[in-house]
Formats: C-alpha cells, sequence, structure tokens
C-alpha cells in the first residue's frame, strides 16, 4: 500500500499520544502537523467540523476522529502487526469496555481535578482515586492489561501516565502510593515499548506547560 | 446454535431499547429480565460490577455492558443477518463517530434539559437543539442514517425519540419544528421496522413517570 497517513495532534494531548502509539505499533509512516489551538488549520477544521478537535487522522484524505476510534480503525486497517483489539467478540466487548471507562472515568475526571476548584475539585480527586483503584484491579497481576501484550486497553491508558505526575501534585496525593501496580505497569510500558517511550511527553514539561494556563 | 441470551433491562431505557431492537433485527431469542433499580438483583451486581447500570446482555453466561458496546457485540455475533455497522473500516468509523456523538450530545444533553433547572437547563435546551440540528444535517436526504437500510446511528438515536415528548414539554420548544427531517426519520422508523414499532415505548407514559419522579 501506498498510503498518504497525516495526524493532525497538539504535543501535550494525550488523545493524540494514543493514535501515535497505535500507529508506531503497526509501523505505519506517517506525516505529523502540529495543531495552534488558537488558531486551528483549515484541514483542521474540515476534517472535523463538528467537534473541531484533535487528534484527527487523515488516511488517504478522509478523515477520521475521536482518538479509540480512530485506534480502532487503525488496528482494523493495520491488522497484520501487534493486533490490538481481541478478535473474539465477547474478550473485544471488554476491552472496549474498558477503553469507554478510562475515557469517562480516567480522563475526563483527571482533568476535572487539573481544571476545577473547592468541592468540585475534591469530589474530582475521590472520584479519580476510586476508578484508579477499580484499574488496578483489573490489571490484577496481568503484564499488560491485555495480557502478556501490549492491548486496546493499555493504549487507551498509557498516555495518561505523563500526566499523573501534574494531577499528583495539583491534587495532592500519590498514584503510585494508591496504585502500586498501575506504576509498575506504566513502566514497564516505557520500558518495553519503544513506541510508548518516543511518543510520551516529559511530566515536569506537561506540569510547566499547565501551570502557565492555571496558576 | 443452541445460546441462552438474557437482557438485564428497565423498561424506559432508552439504553435498553437499543439493545432490544438490535436483537429483534437479528432475530435472536432472548429472555428479558425487568430490574428494579431501587434493588438490583444480584445478577445485575455480578455481571456489571463497575457502573452496575442497565442494559446488561448475559450471553451464554458471560456479560457484556454499555448499550453501543453490546449492540456492536450482537452485530458481531449474528453478523448474517440485518448487518448494522457498515464493513467498510472508514465507513465503520464514521457510524461508530456518529454514535458516540449521540451518546454525548444527545442522550446526555437530553438527559440535562429533564433534570437540571435555571440557568442550567437553558444550557442545555440551547446544546440540545445545536446537536438535532448537526444530526438533521448528517441524515440530509437519507432514507436512514445508514443509507438505504437501517443501521448502528439509527438503532442508537431511535430509542431516544420515544422521550422527545417529554424534553419538548419540559423544555418547551419544539423538536419537529426545528428538525423536521428527523422527526419524518422517527415516524419511518416506526412505520417500516417492526423492531422499533414493538420496542419504543409510549411517549405519554414516559411523561408521566417522569412527571413523577421530578413534578
Amino acid at each position: 500500500m501506498n498510503d498518504e497517513v497525516i495526524l493532525l495532534d497538539y504535543w501535550a494531548s494525550p488523545y493524540g499520544m494514543r493514535v501515535k502509539i497505535a500507529l508506531d505499533e503497526k509501523g505505519v509512516d506517517y506525516e505529523c502537523q502540529a495543531e495552534n489551538l488558537q488558531n486551528k488549520s483549515p484541514l483542521l477544521l474540515k476534517s472535523n467540523p463538528i467537534h473541531k478537535t484533535i487528534p484527527v487522522l487523515v488516511h488517504n484524505g478522509k478523515p477520521i476522529c475521536e482518538s479509540l476510534i480512530i485506534v480502532s480503525y487503525i488496528d482494523e486497517v493495520w491488522h497484520d502487526k501487534s493486533p490490538l483489539l481481541p478478535s473474539d467478540p465477547h474478550q473485544k466487548s471488554q476491552a472496549l469496555f474498558w477503553a469507554d471507562y478510562i475515557d469517562k472515568k480516567i480522563y475526563d475526571v483527571g482533568r476535572k481535578v487539573l481544571w476545577e476548584k473547592g468541592e468540585d475539585q475534591e469530589m474530582a480527586k475521590k472520584e479519580s482515586m476510586e476508578g484508579m483503584k477499580k484499574l488496578e484491579g483489573e490489571l490484577g497481576n496481568k503484564r499488560y492489561f491485555g495480557g502478556e501484550n501490549l492491548g486496546f486497553v493499555d493504549v487507551a491508558l498509557v498516555p495518561f501516565t505523563c500526566w499523573f505526575y501534574s494531577i499528583e501534585t495539583r491534587g495532592n496525593f500519590s498514584i503510585e502510593a494508591e496504585c502500586p501496580k498501575i506504576s509498575s505497569w506504566a513502566k514497564r510500558c516505557v520500558a518495553e515499548r519503544e513506541s510508548i517511550a518516543k511518543t510520551l511527553q516529559d511530566p515536569h514539561k506537561l506540569y510547566d506547560y499547565y501551570v502557565k494556563l492555571n496558576p
């Protein structure tokens, strides 16, 4: 295949990182176009007119939006290498369930810890830790959420780990103390998967960026 | 196949209706177990320990949760009849995009119109109408969102139409006036698909139920 693959992205976005990891795992060559979120490109506005958000994957001129849908798409189109979703329908449904959980109870709630104030922030902190502990239970003693190999749920969650430092600092709690298995898993992902090591951003750089936006 | 298929459900839930329509379209025999949401069954708590919500499909003893994930699962397992998701990966990604949009911008926002008060309700009304108009644009002059045949997006949206009356009454606006194509589509769905006609609840019965909970 002589594919044109363009990723519209923003460096700090964990959603964009999901897509980069999936493309790297599949060995897909792509061009990354950095968006200025204050002045979005015509290609972004045309490709995602509904949400106007990154990431967007433009594959041979056709856009795909929403990070988990993009990762599913990548997994289906480049299916020969590094399968991410199980082929068994029930196992697949479980992976989709946990990825959906991560979007709603980890990313959305983590964002509230960073951006809300007062009582709303306290509620988000509590909900965030409860959510992380349920994930800790789901991981259990497995190497990856996907079992012996990196899978869809791993790709969904791991970009969020480079935001842990900001969330812990702003929320004044320790994810490592509460969720040692998730912490070990996060280190294992970086140590074992080059796709992840090269994609995740430096937690301190992200914190500096965040503090500038929300002093 | 000699399958045991059990649906844990609650009569007023549009999420549960999605699953019933999908099972009916596929011609799957199933047993529907009505849950008492004030006193949930041990089977529900065991099958969906994370969210503890209906609907849950229990297929040969294995639970699947979250309505859109259940409908995808049904479409994959019973793939010979009435395909709901397109087989082409790009077309599939577009159907998943719109179903996700319907969850976030139609169901979640519609619920806010029903349950929020004052300014929050006004904002939800505005967002609800904007969301519906974008769907109206996506439908355009097609027979169904799926094209000539009922598809995944139709199954995702149509149960919500029996809640339109409650939302219009509480929000004091007319979806039909603003979105004539969606209104015609909703009538067409009921007229043409027995799976839908037998599943959707009476809008006035739903309104009475809602008003008792939120006078």
